[in-house]
C-alpha cells in the first residue's frame, strides 16, 4: 500500500541490490582466480527471468592451457552446455571487468540480454574502449550495458594483484 | 646452385604452395561443418617451425551447445590443450573466412605468429572490418595477416550453404 514515489524508490533499490548481490559473487570468483595465480576477474551468468544462477567462473587461461578461458567465456560455455542451447536469451552476465573484444563477441553470439560490469578497462576493454564491438555494424545483437557496479572494489583487486607481482 | 632471382622465386612458390595446402585442409573442415548443418567455416592450426598440424576444426556452435565454438576457437583450444601451453608462439592459423572480433581476440591472446584467411567477411569480420581488433591500441599482440588464399572457393561454399537454406 505504498504511494507511487515510495514504490518506485523501492523497486530501484531492489534492482540495484540484485545487481550488487550478483557482482559480489563475481568478485568471489575473481578472488578465487587470484588464489590460483590467474588474473583476478570473475563472472556470474544469471537466468534473469527465473532469477537463477546458471554458471560462475573466474579467469583460468594459464591453468587450463586455454587462451580463451576468460571468466566470461567459461561462464557462457558452462551455461550454454547446462541448458543444451547455444543461445542464452534473456540472461544477464555479471563480470568484474569490462569485457575484451573476444568476450564481447561471445556475449553477442550467445544473445545475452544484459551485461553488467564493475571496472572499466581502458587498456584491454572492447565495449567502451578499443573496437567497441557492440557499436559496430558487424555486431548483430547488442545487449543492454550497465557499468560501475562495485567498480572500485574490482579495480582494487586487479591493482593489488599486479602490484604484488612487480 | 641457383642464381639469386631463381632461388627467390622458388622460395616464394614453396610458401604459397604450403599456404594453399593447409587452406585446402581448412576447406575440408568447412565442408564437414556444412554436412552437420553448421556454418561452413574451417580452420587448421600449424606449428610453422616444425611444419606440423596441431589441430583442425570446423564451426560447431549449434551441435556442441557452445556459442564460442567457431572453427578458430576450437582449433586454438585444441592446440593449446595438446601442447599444455596457453600460448602458441610461432604458430599459423589457416581459416576459410576472415575471423570475427571474438576469434581475433583469441588469436592475439594465443600469440599466434600468423593468420591466413581465405574469404573476407564484410558483414561479421573483425580484422579488415568492424572494430579491426588488431589495429586497436587495446590489442597487445598483432599477428602477420595474409588474405585471399583460395578465397573464391571458401566464399562459394558459404554462398551455396545459405542459398540452400533460403
Amino acid at each position: 500500500m505504498l504511494d507511487k514515489p515510495a514504490a518506485a524508490l523501492t523497486l530501484k533499490h531492489l534492482m540495484l541490490s540484485s545487481d550488487e548481490t550478483y557482482m559480489r559473487l563475481a568478485l568471489d570468483e575473481a578472488r578465487a582466480a587470484a588464489a590460483r595465480d590467474e588474473v583476478p576477474i570473475g563472472a556470474v551468468l544469471v537466468d534473469t527471468p527465473r532469477d537463477a544462477i546458471l554458471a560462475r567462473a573466474g579467469n583460468h587461461a594459464i591453468g587450463l592451457h586455454d587462451p580463451t578461458a576468460h571468466a566470461e567465456i567459461l561462464a557462457i560455455r558452462a551455461a550454454a552446455g547446462a541448458l543444451g542451447n547455444y543461445r542464452l536469451n534473456g540472461c544477464t552476465l555479471y563480470v568484474t571487468l569490462e569485457p575484451c573484444a573476444m568476450c564481447a563477441g561471445a556475449i553477442s553470439f550467445a544473445r545475452l540480454a544484459r551485461v553488467v560490469f564493475a571496472a572499466e578497462d581502458p587498456k584491454g576493454g572492447g565495449v567502451l574502449h578499443g573496437g567497441r564491438f557492440f557499436d559496430q555494424p558487424t555486431c548483430h545483437h547488442r545487449p543492454e550495458i550497465a557499468s560501475g557496479v562495485l567498480g572500485e572494489e574490482a579495480a582494487a583487486l586487479l591493482r593489488d594483484f599486479f602490484a604484488a607481482r612487480r
